[in-house]
């Protein structure tokens, strides 16, 4: 498989912490974004939204959106659980990722650490709006943490994943996650995994 | 089953017209959300995301977000594909839906019919960017539709529902549909089939 990713993307990571804990081996082709290289006609051939992660199968062909990947990745592991209501539940919590907690944590970090926004950048109205919605999401986890381990069961899922990899460097963006001790003692049982890998190990 | 919803929502409405498909009963329980009902401490009880669509299971548990629950009613049945890739496909375009389409064109629709928001409130200065990104989506999907049928495989799936709801009615945002006659063409398909509601069927 072929991993086409722009490096500081959680999206992409999340899919590179799949692969490591899977133990999957795969080529790694890595896009700058900032450059457009993800909308340039030869990549939106493959991707005709013209975002990155995209994974090129066995097959040839080429799965976008990173939580869908993650499904491809884990369904018939130990990272997708067996029962239908988990199996939603996962689902659910990665639908909360990309509509409540991405747009806002991973924004934010994106404009203030990658793009490095100024008061002149239209982008810098928002910044106040997402970021309270982002804190609004780290409450929700935060409350869901408070008596388990990981989000869904008792296991760790591709839930897991999705929402580790935005949450995990929100301090990036100006979060303070102190006041989410359960949020923050899930990140460490995460890192400590077996087959770990971090958001810059990739070649 | 017991459905809590906004009526007006494209995105309760999934959910009622995945159940009408599958023609399994429900209990109907209406909410406003602009009267605040679900941000009560009784509703953030069943959903501490505070938002609708929300299904009670059989087993009374609560499941939330809108695609995860069009998965939970599809798996086993006819609107979810029986291999892995197809799956993973149906996926990656219901996730789309909720990052790429949902933020834009129902956010239009809910601002413009809806909340009828005038200059003078702030949502206004995102008015025609989230315009563009609408127009963005639905050239992906015109793009897609152009040789097929339904958006995964030869077969109408929960991804078909899950996008067909908000770009039915895309109109009410003031979207010009005229320019994508494959969606055009795919959404008679989707109005025409065996047990279809309409967004306003409910009681």
């Amino acid at each position: 498989m072929r991993l086409y990713d722009y490096p500081p993307s959680g999206n992409g990571y999340k899919v590179r912490l799949a692969l490591s804990t899977l133990g999957i081996p795969y080529e790694y082709v890595p896009l700058d974004i900032l450059a457009g290289q993800t909308r340039t006609p030869e990549f939106l051939a493959k991707n005709p939204n013209g975002r990155i992660p995209l994974l090129q199968l066995p097959d040839r062909s080429y799965l976008a959106e990173s939580n869908a990947i993650l499904f491809y990745l884990a369904e018939g592991t130990e990272l997708w659980p067996t029962n239908k209501i988990d199996q939603s539940r996962v689902l659910q919590w990665m639908f909360f990722e990309q509509y409540s907690h991405e747009p806002n944590i991973a924004t934010v970090r994106f404009w203030v650490s990658i793009k490095k926004i100024s008061p002149n950048d239209p982008e810098y109205t928002l910044l106040e709006s997402k970021k309270q919605q982002g804190y609004a999401a780290l409450s929700v986890m935060e409350n869901h943490l408070r008596e388990r381990q990981y989000f869904v069961g008792s296991e760790f899922s591709i839930a897991d994943i999705a929402l580790y990899a935005y949450t995990h460097v929100a301090s990036e963006g100006g979060f303070d996650l102190d006041p989410y001790p359960s949020v923050k003692g899930w990140l460490n049982r995460v890192a400590n995994r077996p087959k770990h890998v971090s958001i810059t190990d990739w070649d």
